[in-house]
């Protein structure tokens, strides 16, 4: 088989490649003037398996137009079977109505991949894992709490509790406090009345432990650090965090630099661009993991 | 039925509201805070025959996703028909394998619309009108010629010759020349051997005479600059250009502004921003011709 990679990931791409001995498969992007993108694939695919790798995050739409050219090109190429690494699965939250009228696009993208030509999609740790079911071929969902879990438990804190920020959470959360052997708290938010601004409760022993707040994603981080803020206002020794794909869009990095977390244990399932690697980010490498899915 | 506006069109779509005195949509488009598309329909359009109107011009991957969000969003909401009004179809040029194992980007748009929910397609001077043969729903090409040609006869210009810039719009020029009631001539371009640069022969009758060159569009406006050049110094008497789709990218409006080009007219299916609108260039609105359309 041959592993394609395409603008989102490249060094996730390599370190697979390197992990696997195999052939990083031979292609480029560029763009025309007018910002159409031209995909060529240097060399024949014909009756191969294909892997390609590209995550929809930002720029999304143009990372998601990209992969479905990729895919096109590939398909016409004759590839027996076209497998796609999606490391974060953008328009993942868009995943039900939550009004009227809106767009259900985490399943449009499914229906766009499978329409582009893909046979086989494997991603990691979904918004919702019910994403799976929007597609008609397999799919595998990878998770990271494994590869952070690992990490923290090097770290040997003492008197642990793992923190989800939201009620959605728990069970992300209890998975993670497993692995950690630690009990678990999380924050309870409720409106008591319409118009009346949000109440926070956190449920569970969390005074003088170290707190480690896990999510799937970390966005503008307003979540994660009120969440860290209370913890530590309420009697928390120290606050951790992590998750596996790390957004951080907008204030993140300023949110987070400026909140008490003391440690924020991310993955390369989305590439940080050199101005987010602030000190207090450790990405970890999901390349293990997904070689092991290949 | 409805009119929905997206971000490409909005003056355009306006106007055929107006000619049509229908109502246009409520919607709205705007962004998270990581650039994802969020579509929102503010009214319903339950049994509703609906219109969308969006070029895929530049950006055009981003004019794209918001097209198809925008169509899920409407299938999902139940309209009865999803009429897709696309002015400027980005990528028609990317229509064919050129070379091996490229993808034919025209075709996968075409899948992606109708996945997306699309039920009929009308569009304006596909690069080459097969791309038509690419849907498996009804679609409408409105052709800019009429436009631009009365605009042309109303200037009353004596001895007219209508140019194709190159073989492939010797078709388009021909159409022209039949509502202008002129002859025809065109830029023959061959490489005499390989690697030896083409040779540029005009073949017809130009001399002493106003030429129009004419295409279906305008990206980096290279050939037409270079083809104006050509009549100009063997005797045309002046050089007048237009297209229905004024792309103009990179270093066209420049290119055009110093080139011996008295006038180009171009049409709003892709609506120019501020900086592009030259005293050289003249914009004709389609709204009539799509309003007809509709
Ligand atoms: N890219 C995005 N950024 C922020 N919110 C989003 C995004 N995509 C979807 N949403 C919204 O997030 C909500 C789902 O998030 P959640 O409640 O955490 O599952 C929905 O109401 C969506 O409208
Ligand atoms: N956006 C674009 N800008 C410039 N060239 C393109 C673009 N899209 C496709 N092409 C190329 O243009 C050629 C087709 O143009 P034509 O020969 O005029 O039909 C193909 O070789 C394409 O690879």
């Amino acid at each position: 088989f041959k592993i394609f990679s395409l603008s989102s990931n490249p060094t996730l791409t390599h370190e697979v490649v390197q992990q696997l001995g195999c052939e990083l498969g031979k292609s480029s992007v560029k763009r025309f003037s007018d910002g159409e993108i031209q995909v060529s694939i240097e060399e024949s695919v014909r009756g191969c398996e294909v892997y390609v790798v590209q995550s929809t995050s930002q720029p999304g739409n143009e990372n998601m137009m990209e992969l479905l050219i990729m895919l096109d090109a590939l398909k016409r190429a004759s590839a027996k079977k076209i497998n796609v690494l999606i490391p974060y699965y953008g328009y993942a939250r868009q995943d039900r109505k939550a009004r009227s009228r809106e767009p259900i696009t985490a399943k449009l993208i499914a229906n766009l991949l499978e329409t582009a030509g893909a046979t086989r999609v494997i991603t990691m740790d979904l918004h919702a894992p019910q994403v799976q079911g929007f597609f008609d071929i397999p799919v595998d969902q990878l998770l990271g709490v494994p590869i952070v879990a690992d990490y923290f438990k090097a770290k040997q804190l003492e008197d642990v509790v793992v923190v989800a920020p939201d009620n959605g959470g728990v069970i992300r959360a209890r998975r993670m406090a497993d692995e950690m052997n630690a009990p678990i708290a999380f924050i309870d938010k409720r409106r008591p009345r319409p118009n009346v601004s949000e109440v926070m409760n956190i449920v569970g022993e969390f005074e003088g432990k170290n707190a480690i707040i896990i999510d799937d994603l970390i966005d503008t981080a307003g979540t994660i650090t009120s969440a860290a803020n209370a913890l530590i206002e309420n009697g928390a020794n120290a606050v951790y965090a992590c998750c596996t794909h790390p957004v951080l869009s907008g204030p993140a990095i300023s949110r987070i630099d400026g909140s008490p977390i003391k440690e924020l244990v991310v993955t390369n399932t989305i590439e940080l661009p050199e101005e987010k690697l602030i000190d207090k980010i450790t990405t970890l490498s999901v390349a293990p993991l997904v070689a092991d899915a290949i």
